[in-house]
């Protein structure tokens, strides 16, 4: 029975090398038949509409060609897709919705790996500790506590920009440390807010009044540059600004010319565009450490991308509930 | 009826600065005649014996006078002794003791901000971040995520020597990240470590079976050197070991030896001697991290250790449960 399930598995060798680990395998084939893409290369459009009749299960990942109307018209038995990497916006068309066949993402598997990157950010900008490893190992010396202050994270008030699959898990790593976690979300439900037990507060309020910013907001048509120079002129002195979602979401020249001021700590992980341009100023800053777009990524993390979206499949087949699966609902304000 | 208790604060105003709050001092000031040190420095024993006499409270930190049969003989009211710095070991006389006068230490308060030290060197050791941000300044480059392997966190065996002050928050640090929490510590019991959600095992198991090995171990005659080199040689290549504790507890050569086989990573924050000597190899490691015995200081806590004191001080004269009593039976195992 499960041998005649067609399973479509789209990435190339290469990536697999780093996404696909031996239990993903195994899962895999105890579900059906898998079609294993051979190739170090991504498949064309028209290499994927020859061999998707017939699958129930086609696994992607960054690079897969999209699934179209015409992959969905000649796919009268997919019942679900898995996406192992993040964003699934245009992963399928709106007609493959329609039909509801189900649409996974690990998005938020990507997720833990840059929470534990900003709660590093936030820990990192607190303490301030590269000058004294700077005196040790280039200057052999011994330099004391008070040389350079360091600050606690415990207790201070943290303000997040965006309840997303990021901002709920860098919610969780703050817990321990009982500080006073504010977000700004227009979608974020006041019973949510609770439940999470964060403050909701408009942007304005949160870049005025936090020790430490952290931004986690997605792409979407109402995200562009919505934060502005005045948000960053607002920021108090000493505070300390992390941001790993993407510079679509805000000004990144009004960031660079508040930072110039040396007013405040800066650890980012995003730029626009990518690769940074090796001429950009942001790069002259000691008080910004600066990294190229590396939060996402642990050996650990990627290794189980698309073992948890096989997971999931599995557990759609068993009849359980998924816990990677993207409501079409949802995709709007999603990244 | 306060205003006849009579309080000794025995900090010098230098140290105060820095440890002293407002809120700590309103607090004292409700509570009795409060005698401030007025000077930069501290008492010496006899000045402090002239001024014991009909003292109820004396508060201590850092380098005031240690409380000796004498004191306590002449110190004939005294209840309770607030120590505003970490070990207590020697800071009141077994006849102080013996007459039950309250010891209390605020190595608690301290022991958080080791332990956000702590969390930052196993989240920075991990993530191998910093060859990237030279590449980012030094270079005006930018090397994508697989040039330098970054690693998780999450779920990883993280082996604590020691369930001390500073082990357990670390232990509540971790709970977010999901870890396999192994802790060596002869003291620890069945029921406190199923409390904690650790499991107990040998310090050899310990360090040949864990992903990221902490010392929180306290200084005691039998903690002397117990890490010894056949420990560090069982140490996992490609693992992560991070030092807060005191070397007093390893053997420093042994450790510097199998650092220098470059198959591990160190974040080491306490030597010895400290000063750390200028031409001491340890700094020519690029696979270990150092810093000056900073890990307990942040401005934050600083300026809590007085507060926290007094805190509990107001507890005791309203016969409330203490936070930061030393039992006496407990100091041969304390720091």
């Amino acid at each position: 029975m499960t041998q005649e399930r067609k399973i479509l598995y789209l990435p190339p060798t290469g990536l697999s090398e780093d996404i696909l680990s031996p239990e993903a395998v195994s899962i895999l084939e105890n579900l059906g038949t898998v079609i294993w893409n051979k190739l170090d290369r991504n498949y064309t459009d028209d290499e994927l509409l020859e061999m998707i009749p017939g699958a129930a299960v086609v696994v992607t990942s960054w690079g897969s060609p999209q699934i179209t109307e015409e992959h969905v018209a000649a796919a009268g038995d997919l019942q679900i897709v898995g996406h192992a990497a993040g964003s699934v916006k245009t992963r399928l068309a709106p007609s493959g919705h329609e039909r509801a066949i189900v649409l996974l993402s690990a998005a938020d598997v990507i997720a833990e790996s840059v929470a534990e990157y900003t709660l590093w950010a936030m820990l990192s900008g607190q303490r301030n500790l590269f000058p004294y490893e700077k005196v040790m190992k280039e200057e052999r010396g011994w330099k004391p506590a008070h040389n350079w202050p360091g600050h606690s994270l415990y207790s201070k008030k943290v303000g997040l920009v965006s309840a997303s699959m990021v901002g709920r898990r860098v919610i969780g790593l703050l817990k321990p440390f009982d500080c006073d976690v504010t977000v700004y979300d227009p979608y974020l439900s006041e019973e949510d807010a609770h439940l999470l037990d964060v403050r909701s507060v408009s942007l304005e309020d949160l870049f005025a009044d936090s020790d430490i910013i952290s931004v986690h907001a997605p792409i979407t048509p109402e995200t562009r540059k919505m934060i502005t120079g005045a948000h960053f002129q607002s920021i108090r002195d000493g505070a300390l600004f992390v941001h790993t979602a993407r510079s679509w979401v805000l000004d990144q020249d009004a960031l660079l010319a508040e930072l110039q001021k040396n007013r405040f700590n800066a650890y980012i992980d995003v730029f626009e565009p990518e690769p940074l341009s090796p001429d950009h100023p942001i790069r002259d800053l000691d008080n910004v450490f600066l990294s190229p777009h590396v939060s996402g990524h642990t050996v650990e993390n990627r290794m189980r991308l698309v073992e948890e979206i096989v997971r999931d499949i599995q557990r759609f087949f068993n009849n359980e509930s998924l816990r990677l699966v993207v409501p079409y609902e949802k995709l709007k304000i999603m990244a």
